[in-house]
């Protein structure tokens, strides 16, 4: 059984987000216990909420089926009462069957987002986010997700779980989108601006034990990301992580510009923290505008709203594609535990993504994996931060 | 009269986009004239080839409007007579007119698009990129159009022409699309890697000047490229930059993340050129891969095909919208002359928008308001670099 401590608090949507995303989890993974920490009243009553949400939900669908499977016989009025029935059934089920396997911790603060990571490490040591963390120091949890302030999520997380051995700086790694459908992980996104030729080494090990045990590829390609593919070119860190990157053990295969992320030229792309941030932001601000472009012009005038709702089931592919919900969940490498980051906005089936990337990580014993890849290198750098 | 030299060598086409698109501009802008530099065989031969294509265009159009205006009286035959009629009575004309205002001077060299900036410095005095931007310098040309190797270009420019006084390093500067349709200037997009904050207080100054002269907005607001928008974001340098825009007589508005490129934040951003490569290449990637996914989700079978075709009109909507070709043309500013980049990629629809870049740069005399906004600063910075 795999537990997960879940800062129901964070996140722009907070419980209306992380409550329903809870109970869909529970709903799929049999083997998976939660934790939500935060106000109790308030998650008592957003779980009374979706619990109904669910159980209507259900009614329908049995309602829906019933009426397929009578369809020659019933009437409009017999299906009506299908529905109520099937309400009527499947509360004490779905209400007992979840909630054994869901405990409510209480967490008086909650960190805002915006407030700064020292001062949510400071003063904020009942927020949601902390107590959450805390359970996995406490071996209560075996993983941690929040949609909370990057950084004081970062902070936090390094001061109560401390680092790896070997590793200098935690990094923030997700997975983008690529031409072939399948994934780029990146890294660092946003914890560490200023990294050193050594600390990206250590965030291209990090990455490489991430890729492999989220996709199950033992050596995958890792790139680092600069302004050009030729030797020349780049700054002096990069240039001397290059020399680093190629004497080491990984799967070292060049310089990739940033472009090469979506074309899906290598599994792994590594860069500070900066550089990363900037160009996930590119990125969703280029989608969301073009995005918009489609919408705007699909609705110009009558001819071109009516070529929009044939068009619809594509549009909605294009759209599931590039949703950014499926790829929620970017992971906090190097420290003694694991957590994951939700986006901020996140709803419940985007939470529930990030939920799962945790679920995964504790089943393939990433913190571990991380720690024997550090450790082991004979010539692994430490530098000072 | 203003006259552009054009490095006709440039650029993945070559002479296959150089020479169209100097003709389009010719018969565009009759104030201006044209040189172009590379090989005279291949340029005439080019000449010879799309002057043909031109004529051919408009015989045909000649052709359609004489259809459409005997449309009642005239046969099949009669219509073909009047398109032969066409092709003989433009050439002359076409030939004459743009041929007047169009110059070759040959040069024997190329430099190869992934050459080294020094190597082409040191071994290629006879390129056409080279020969360009000599005559800039000889005054022969108010400005010059390149597609080539980028680094060669701005190394190149810079030995031939020099920085402005007051300018430590020339930077690379363009326009990007944005919601609203229209544009957000982005600087510098890889000239320099490392720019200390000095320099981005430049590019800041340069860029203003910029945005003015092209699109007549006297106090453009400038944004700082950042990873969050609370002072408390970012690495140090730019930290010391935001102080020194606060501090001068820009319209500095505060950070804005990559995605505020796209939404219209501002008018101008201002990064270090690793950054700024590294945004506008993700930019382009994501893009792709969007466009990508919706060929991909509308060929996947018949119906999907058929609502492409009704689609037809809203995709090329969007396309010409997102036409990275309609955006060719960086400027490369903090030179004492007006050189313009256009994507190594580009065909002669792009190359010309890089061309028309370089005349409004001229008309609008850019260098000289540059200057004047570098040197009278009372608190203008200068470092080493």
């Amino acid at each position: 059984m795999i537990t997960l401590s879940i800062d129901a608090m964070g996140g722009d949507l907070g419980l209306d987000a992380t409550v329903p995303a809870a109970l869909e989890v529970l709903a799929r993974h049999p083997g998976v216990r939660l934790i939500l920490v935060g106000d109790p009243r308030g998650i008592e009553e957003h779980l009374l909420h979706s619990e109904n949400s669910r159980r209507v939900a259900r009614a329908a669908k049995n309602c829906r089926r019933e009426k397929s499977s009578s369809e020659t016989s019933a009437s409009g009025a017999g299906s009506d009462a299908g529905m109520e029935k099937s309400v009527g059934n499947c509360p004490v089920q779905l209400h007992g069957a979840l909630r054994d396997r869901l405990q409510v911790v209480a967490a008086s603060e909650l960190v805002g987002m915006h407030e700064s990571a020292a001062y949510a490490l400071r003063k904020k040591k009942d927020s949601s986010m902390r107590v959450a963390i805390n359970l996995v120091q406490d071996g209560r949890a075996d993983a941690c997700i929040s949609s909370g302030n990057t950084g004081a999520l970062l902070a936090t997380a390094r001061f109560v779980l401390r680092t790896i051995r070997g590793v200098d700086r935690p990094a923030i790694c997700a997975a983008l989108p690529r031409m072939d459908g399948r994934h780029t992980y990146v890294l660092d996104l946003g914890a560490n601006v200023d990294s050193p030729p050594e600390i990206l080494l250590q965030f291209g090990r990090m990455g490489s034990v991430l890729v492999n045990c989220l996709e199950n590829k033992p050596r995958p390609t890792v790139g680092l990301l600069n302004i050009g593919v030729e030797d020349v070119k780049g700054n002096d860190v990069i240039k001397a992580a290059a020399e680093l990157f190629k004497r080491g053990e990984l799967n070292y295969v060049g310089y990739i510009e940033a472009d090469g992320i979506y074309a899906g030229d290598t599994d792994l792309v590594v860069c500070d923290g900066f550089v990363g941030n900037v160009a996930l932001k590119a990125t969703e601000g280029a989608a969301q505008m073009i995005m918009g472009a489609i919408r705007e012009e699909f609705g110009r005038n009558l001819a071109r709203r009516s070529a929009g709702l044939l068009a619809m089931p594509v549009l909605s592919a294009i759209r599931s594609r590039l949703d950014h919900r499926r790829y929620n969940g970017a992971s906090l490498l190097g420290l003694r535990g694991t957590v994951v980051k939700s986006h901020g906005g996140a709803d419940a089936v985007a939470f529930r993504s990030a939920v799962e990337v945790g679920i995964k990580e504790v089943q393939e014993g990433l913190v571990r994996s991380i720690e024997n890849a550090l450790t082991e290198q004979p010539d692994s750098v430490r530098v000072a931060t």
